[in-house]
């Protein structure tokens, strides 16, 4: 009987989603689902939206709420991970403290400092949560959809290769469906070839049906109300040649080209401190959700473009299916370093998830994904060594931190975030003081 | 009868000096120096200098003078390159674009800006120079010491895979009497194991005799003299744990660390337009040269640090010698991309010149380094695809460059100076006007 | 609209299976096809079976009969090559001369001596395909189904590194139906993961819905009954602990195991020349075939088990199907060399073919792969340098050959053979005496 | 003070010429030296001769006798391995056994299942041995001349990827003086370019000064005396190209080429059972050494071929040295696989060991070498992990045991084998009788 556990199930709106993907399979509908949350409001919440949902469907899944994350794991097929580890507390200070030293952040929460710190506080969580499932679960599948969605897979597979794991994003879908609405093409007649690092994915060939639908895009972006829909982007486009995943708001922050003067800010639109007001609407959003769900209210109901499910059918069905997702690179992209985290084509069957080879980037493409690898490499050392000098070095590679901070001033910050997050930091960085950076060979 | 061919020979002081190396070695002086110049009077300096220097020896090499390079290299067993594609002049346009837009530089002819526009002027040289080895001495190992080193190594190694070659430095060896007299030990107790990428190459262990010499270079540090002979590279050591080579001048201008700011500037000591200075200064020491020897004086006479005369030695006695060389990344440094020219150590005999294998950089040492290898690998690319849009990326992968100038900025600094370096870029580059950055797939 | 080229249509049946499958998709049935054959008779034959077979399905694709191989691959999208170069007469020197000298063969048309002749007397002929398709339908993908299938389809990618190519055999799916049969399941329920050379894929994961189905095999393989049915391959399951692809009767002649002695050709009742067998018998089938259509009677009409209209559907529809194919190895299996040709799950959409990364096999099963490899490399290398000396070595790493003759037997066999078969030989190997294995450095 | 320790002094003439090596070196000469063998007597004897040899050279390094392994190990900077486990009686198991089936060896104590059994029962003692220095003398460098070369130095570094350690042979330097024979030209005017795996490294380029020596050897081979010389290494020359190391007597039993037939035994000279006679002649030479020793009677003092005190003096004084080395395959060798152990050149100096690369093998080369590395992985895998099954895998791949038994006799020999050398074998392999071979995925 097929078991799915969801873990850090108060983001409410995201589990219905799932579930709605999940039951619109037929073959998937006497699923079980075991909830978890630790917050006990939350997922009490999440169990009535379950519930909402599979009447929905006429379905009967057994759904069950854990407050105790063990139970929710016990025999799981597969794990979905969507916690936020500190909440809008530790990214409030994730953009406080970097904004006060000079560096604008969009959103923060996947590369860059912003990211880092994510990272760092959430790896603990996850070595904790793989720990659970080598002994309850040790054949289940982790899905994971928490950010910062590189760090944390790599630290994953990194501290237990053994455990299958793959990092789901919907950047690939997404772009798809803006690249359609760009090109006024229904997304049914793209197809696409995309490699990269999450949230830098490639479309290296981009098809209307057999036609190549590059010049049809460059002449799009010649379209001033296009452009200004995507401006980062269609900008990065006009640089390296290729339209990248995820979105212009995001990308915005990864490199030194959009944030660095006013000038900039304003003529790429980009949002400032975005993250921090889609954080208080999500806290407002879910007290909305509740109330609705107490009274008896309805939700919108269709299939999310999430890859979840289709991982889920797939191995119960044997279908198979070719989603994006994000893995080790074992020489998958062979002009990125072995061993960081990439995001390429896996297909997926009763055999399980296995990626695909991309070969080799363009090396304008590699050269702008690199510096983020070894930042990120040094994020998850920094936390499965409990090495603060990791920390400070992760920094001090960052393209955009670095860009507009004196060394002194990365330092500084650096520090200060530290201490800020307290004992959310992994064992060997929190409780120092700043008199590190003094190694010997 | 060993022949060795010095192609660029009016560098007269330099010439002195390999020579010097050379015939100190007795079982080597009855060389054939074959001299080109295209400056028929810095030709006739080096002859002078090349017979005055064989005369402090008692040494009788043949040595012939040439205007024709084809002569010069004809059954070469060595071809020595220390050209300089554009001279002065061309130096000056390298400075003067970029400072326009706001880019400061130090010495600008290896990496950066600079670096990629000697590159790209010194690329179709270097061609035209293979091809004729390839014709007239098929067998001759090129030693090239012209700088940008990186970036013209890899364009002879992926335009002529066949050539043998190796690009010299020294950085290491310089780097290894700085760190002597900061640990005021002889340099003969230090040894030491380096691997990176050209003025990018890491100190990773480092003796005085049997002892781990970095718990005291990390004392010396703390004394503000030695501190400030070298202010850059201390810091870089207080970041990423390990001394780079090459000096703190150069490593200024490779990051966005020390020339974003006046306040930085000022801070690290860094010497803006240096080479500027030198290169005037460089000028003026040709002359009084060209006097000395006319006026039969006398010139000092010791051995040099480079490793030329080594290689020369051991391929013709077999005698090993272990050097530092710039090859091609087969494997050899394996978090940074195959194909990219690293530093490492090279060990020379009768047999030839072999790369050692460096195996894994820390990752914040290779994460320092790559940025930079995509940018070479780039700058080759576009020389020899002749695409301009691979110079525009390069350039937008440049850390320092980008940590400066807006995205704007960057492209007319790139088409400026295409502009006016004129012929002296490779076709296909050149001539076009900047209507470029609209490729398809 | 696609159109899809069969060249050597006059495998009549062959055609008649493939078309079958393509019609059996509702949305392949606009297809054109065109056939080829060199022989007129045969090629107007397999136009009346293709006309028969669109009758059944109620199909009105277009078909076209062409003796002009390039009217056939004009503008196709896809390219199914099926030809036998040499045909039974070739076959026949292919046992006899080996046989001769004492080596006894089974199959002789994939690895071992047999199969080295026949992709040296195929490779020109794939080379020319090519060449043509290079011309005439460059973004054609290549199906090939003709043997020996690593040799043959490493010669393509070698020679036209950017042609798509995929090697296809049924092997993987016929051992699953067998291992199905053994177990006594039905085969939907088995899921497996595999990974080889062709021919010795390996069943690395062998699923019985969630149970591994390995117990049950091995218990299975004590029932002599059972053993009896395909002892070949239970022997080496026994000594390499995993099931091989293909059959005994092939793998009977790819190991010093079977063949050296009559008491083990007894013991596993290897049937010893059974390919002559089959190549009479198939063209007896041949001539009732066309007596059959002729007289207007039926055919029977089933989905074969061949994964060519299913690539064929996948990237004319976008639904992703994954399938084994033969590719060449970037990495995919990362124990056995780059470059070789590997059979790994190949996944198929709109954007065309995905290798799967295997991975490294347990060093067994490499080890067992390992020296087929190399034959087949220096096979490959010998028809493409035209290099007789690489014929010879290729034979004396073959396990079979190398087991049961003497250097000397060998030598003379390999350059009887190349007399035999004349001008098929690649030039450079042909009409040389045999005065070779002389080479200086 | 320089410190090396002999394991297994008990090989007294071998300590004599590794002593007289270190001394010839000025610089070494207060060398301490601790022997190590656990037969008293030959310990004594080692000592002896040790005195003897320092008598010789005026030298006064400082000599301890240790029954003590932990002793003689404590402080090393260099550990030498040369103990023989098993000593005469295990060796004529070896050769005894497979005789009984019908395998004839030579020297059986490398590759083929002589050199899987000495394997095997030397591990143990490699790993306790490796264990104890990791404790002793964490820095000290291991160099192994104890046989099987490839298998004893990858179990080490496997099971102890930290230890430095170094395998040695002199089948390079040996090979040097036997071409120059051949070519009656002197060892000092050839220049070798060498790779491979220990006793299979192929010289790939053989220059007598600055030409080409091959066709030379050709030409030399032609002459019937010379061919005498060494038959089967100029058969394998004719057939892949190139000479092999090490001896004709070792290579005729690597293969299936040599000791399959009678007519081949007497054509190519083939000494079956060498070994067994150079054993007992060995046992006689140490008596009479012992009693000369005794006698006050006096040796012949001579530099040795092998390169342990090239590599003590290179890293004593800083002066390279090139040398070949067995070492961890990290890309060395790109076509053979990742982690076998391969024979490459290796530059020391003060800094230590580095490997040099040596790219690809030719194909041939490779392929000939390549079935030989998977047994040696699996006799290694067998003995780390106790399993049975992988000894028989190892042996089921084994060119020449393959060549000539069947699998029956196969499997039943190695459980002979296993059973006669019983607690000699590493756990886990012994004392289970021989229902192996019945493995679950």
């Amino acid at each position: 009987m097929l078991k799915v556990a969801m873990i850090g199930a108060g983001s409410v709106v995201f589990v219905k989603n799932l579930l709605t993907d999940i039951l619109d399979f037929p073959e998937l509908r006497d699923v079980t689902i075991t909830l978890h949350d630790i917050d006990q409001e939350r997922l009490e919440t999440a169990g009535m939206m379950t519930r909402w949902t599979a009447a929905q469907f006429d379905a009967n899944p057994v759904i069950e709420e854990h407050l105790d994350r063990r139970a929710a794991l016990k025999d799981a097929d597969f794990v979905i991970n969507m916690v936020q580890i500190g909440m809008h507390e530790a990214t409030l200070l994730d953009f406080e403290i970097p904004r006060k030293y000079g560096l604008k952040q969009t959103i923060a929460d996947s590369l860059g400092i912003g990211g880092m710190f994510r990272g760092l506080r959430t790896i603990p969580f996850m070595l904790d949560l793989v720990a659970d499932m080598r002994e309850l679960c040790p054949d289940a599948v982790l899905l994971n959809y928490t950010n910062p969605m590189s760090i944390l897979t790599q630290a994953v597979y990194e501290a237990y290769p053994e455990q299958k794991v793959i990092g789901l994003c919907h950047n690939v879908q997404n772009t798809a469906h803006e690249l359609a609405s760009y090109l006024d093409v229904p997304v049914e007649s793209l197809s696409y070839d995309c490699a990269g690092i999450n949230h830098m994915t490639w479309f290296l060939k981009l098809k209307i049906d057999d036609e190549d639908a590059y010049p049809r895009l460059w002449a799009a972006m010649e379209n001033p109300e296009i452009f200004a829909k995507d401006k980062v982007r269609f900008e990065l486009m006009r640089s390296f040649g290729r339209f990248i995943s995820e979105s212009s708001e995001h990308n915005a922050e990864y490199t030194p080209y959009f944030l660095k003067s006013e000038a900039d800010i304003a003529a790429y639109d980009v949002p400032v401190d975005e993250y921090i007001r889609r954080s208080v609407r999500n806290l407002g959003r879910y007290a909305e959700t509740r109330r609705k769900l107490l009274a008896g209210e309805t939700f919108p109901l269709e299939r999310s473009r999430e890859y979840g499910s289709l991982i889920i059918h797939a191995m119960a069905t044997g279908k198979p299916q070719l989603i994006y997702g994000n893995v080790r690179n074992d020489g998958l992209i062979d002009n990125l370093p072995n061993g960081c985290c990439v995001e390429v084509p896996v297909v997926v069957d009763k055999s399980g998830m296995r990626a695909c080879n991309a070969g080799s980037l363009p090396p304008e493409l590699a050269g702008y994904c690199a510096p983020h690898v070894y930042v990120q490499d040094l994020t998850v050392k920094a936390a499965l060594n409990g090495d603060r000098d990791q920390v400070h070095r992760a920094a001090m590679l960052d393209r955009h931190a670095t860009s507009v901070l004196s060394i002194k001033d990365i330092r500084a910050m650096v520090d200060e975030l530290i201490e800020a997050h307290g004992d959310a930091m992994p064992a060997g960085i929190r409780g120092r003081t700043a008199t590190t950076l003094r190694k010997s060979a």
